[in-house]
């Protein structure tokens, strides 16, 4: 399994995020971790705006295993890490956790796949992007 | 001004719609008013979904006016009410109100306008649409 | 494996669940399997307001394992399934399903765990909740 | 009218903001005002879940009017503002708008609340609260 880079990112909760149990609520901890995966294309200078409109394609999520360890609650500032584990030729499995100082709270293990959008059927990562994501 | 019709549709209050404090969080109730505007359309037969793929319209939100008079909790059933005020070539304004039982827990009024999906210009609502929403 | 029971109930797909990929954004298919199980619970006479209140519990999750296998679109009415697995005594596995038609969009595996409201702690699942669950 | 203030920052929008007509879906600007005005609140040191937990206060929405002038869209990177226009016993008038260069894409008029947190009925804000926001 390679290591291929590991990024991370800061973000603030807020009331949108938390639910009447006092805590995040569990979907919107799949918001974090996208955020995290689309900042972590940026940083690299991959746009998905640029991929949908110039390459007509867009990645979807195709499989998410999530463990819940700790809750995260109102003003919480969470770490979101991104880790790529497999490059495949439609697809990118990536390892994922959110944390707060030391500890844990949540742990994602995702493939997402690079499909076509008007017919959402899986297309080749364009070789660009392969190269840039392999460095 | 007119009172054209008056819509109403009942929908339940689940854990995604609160927040921390205990109640539901204040722009969900945006979601609740949209959903009952859609389904009154789709109540006389306006399909949004083929008005997007056929004519290139959506109608988008103008101007919100919002009071939030009591607060609706996890699994309360409210009930939404739609009112068409006014009809303009390209707009239409509508009343709208949140209701559990005799209780009122919010009002809102809203100018929705239908523009070109892709540049976002207003667009005259098409005479078949305006004769059905002035029946 | 037991199959205790197979509750299912029909949800509307508005704008509030797309987004700009033209599919339903994929945390919101949580939201739809949570409202499911809401609605099951609510079926079988188990209040999860009367629960936290009266006796300070929560059921949250613990982990999700989620299958996207095709996507839900404005105007679908899908059809989210519930069917209970394993019944321990402070957690209960549960699979579900989302269908339109004969057609299966996405599958969850998910597990919860009835914890203490304040301290987040595992509590045994109340015995009268507990044979209602597995009649 | 005071201009006691001008507070902005910067929040990007993902997949997770916008909707199938391709732009942020009208609710979420809400969410982005909620969270400019909690930041103020922080850069100024009042924390809402401390006002929460130590004197059982929470600040909640009582009215909104929102104009929506132009769409902002995934990948945007968008400015909100907070001017606070008004400061009574239990209440605060501000007024915000959300920005990107020298675009203008909404304003909103916003009241805000200071409740107990289990009644919901209004409460005077804090004297010492009510300070800072007057400095």
């Amino acid at each position: 399994m390679l290591k291929l880079n590991n990024f991370s990112k800061k973000y603030r909760i807020y009331y949108e995020d938390t639910d009447s149990g006092g805590v995040v609520y569990y979907a919107n901890y799949l918001k974090f971790y996208e955020r995290a995966r689309t900042d972590f294309l940026r940083e690299i200078n991959i746009s998905q705006t640029k991929l949908s409109n110039e390459e007509n394609l867009v990645f979807v999520v195709k499989r998410c295993e999530i463990n819940y360890l700790k809750p995260a609650k109102l003003d919480d500032l969470i770490e979101v890490f991104v880790e790529i584990k497999e490059i495949k030729p439609a697809s990118i499995k990536m390892s994922q956790k959110i944390m707060i100082d030391e500890k844990t709270l949540s742990q994602l293990e995702v493939e997402i796949v690079c499909v076509d959008k008007d017919i959402f059927r899986p297309k080749k990562i364009p070789q660009k992007l392969q190269e840039i994501l392999k460095k």
